[in-house]
């Protein structure tokens, strides 16, 4: 009895859908569905529309990787935007977060992963050539590695670092650190080790 | 800098909409609206399909007040429910409440909200009246008052119980007492005043 339809199928199908995203589960899927049932005209009908119209014109940007309705994308042409540094990410949503804390007018290159041998994804899976292309094609002057501190992230920053050597380009990464805001007692040792290792002048 | 755009006005128009969902805030939304980019078909076209099919197919029950994509709905056209027996609901999302816990195989009827002096809304705005005509038409022996326990619920349990006096049916509501898996500290002195009246034999 618990799981009887209490609408109909294309009801139970939104529900079902609404419950993939991330941050939805079952239950705040079946609140969202009615939200938008109750503001069709403000919600619904304006959602689905911005989805027809993701799924019509979203594409990736063949220079730097990030998903935008454009190719090239936003970022890659602006002409206010520094070309002479490229910012290394994993993942869009890392370049839209550093993008949110907006402290370099640079561009971007999404490598959509990390090497990961043990998964089967090695260097021609990632977008590494497309980025030894953009360097030599010369106007950068520095790579920042933006990657993440795990070992995955820092062993393909690795790898492009190699890849990189003897071109005339300054490899960078991010600092390690305590975050702000965050208190000590809650850190790894590795963090406060680095912390400690690059500290500065007060 | 902070706010600049990381993607066309396409893409910043959907994380606008999906933040409006309840359950999902600004950062919630940029990660689900990536999670549908990257997912393209195997979710975002089908969930922005099923929108679309809401959009054109989602009504409201002219019998219950339910919200499904026929009418009468799902619910009320099933024959192997009990049409005795009427459920009567603030909202759609109290129907599905009980739907889930699925106690009883009966009808509903959806309020539309309680009585509210205070905001405007009196009896003409609810669907009293049609719930009184699905009674009188006949063939109902219980209405069951699930409305919230608040004033206001109370208030429109109160009166439509006068409303529905002389008529040949049953008045009942939902019983008080302590929540099941709830502890005892954490209940209000209402709830527990009722959960001792209301005591049964062990």
């Amino acid at each position: 009895m618990a799981n009887r339809a209490v609408a109909g199928p294309e009801v139970e199908r939104l529900i079902q859908l609404l419950a993939k995203l991330p941050g939805l589960g079952p239950r705040s899927a079946r609140r969202a569905a009615l939200h938008l049932i109750k503001k069709k005209d403000q919600l619904l009908v304006p959602l689905a529309q911005a989805m027809g119209v993701a799924v019509d014109r979203v594409t990736v940007c063949q220079t730097c990787g990030t998903v935008d309705t454009c190719d090239p994308c936003t970022i890659c042409s602006d002409p206010r935007r520094d070309t002479a540094t490229i910012v290394v990410v994993e993942d869009v949503s890392d370049l839209w977060a550093l993008e949110r804390a907006g402290a370099l007018n640079c561009r971007y290159h999404v490598l959509g992963g990390t090497l990961s041998p043990l998964d089967g994804i090695g260097p021609d899976d990632l977008t590494i050539d497309k980025l030894i292309e953009r360097v030599a094609a010369g106007d950068v002057s520095e790579i920042v590695l933006a990657v993440n501190a795990t070992v995955e992230g820092q062993t393909t920053a690795h790898y492009i670092t190699d890849r990189l050597r003897g071109m005339d380009v300054k490899v960078t990464r991010l600092a390690h650190g305590v975050p702000v805001g965050g208190e000590l007692d809650y850190l790894d040792e590795g963090t406060l080790v680095q912390a400690l290792k690059a500290r500065t002048s007060f």
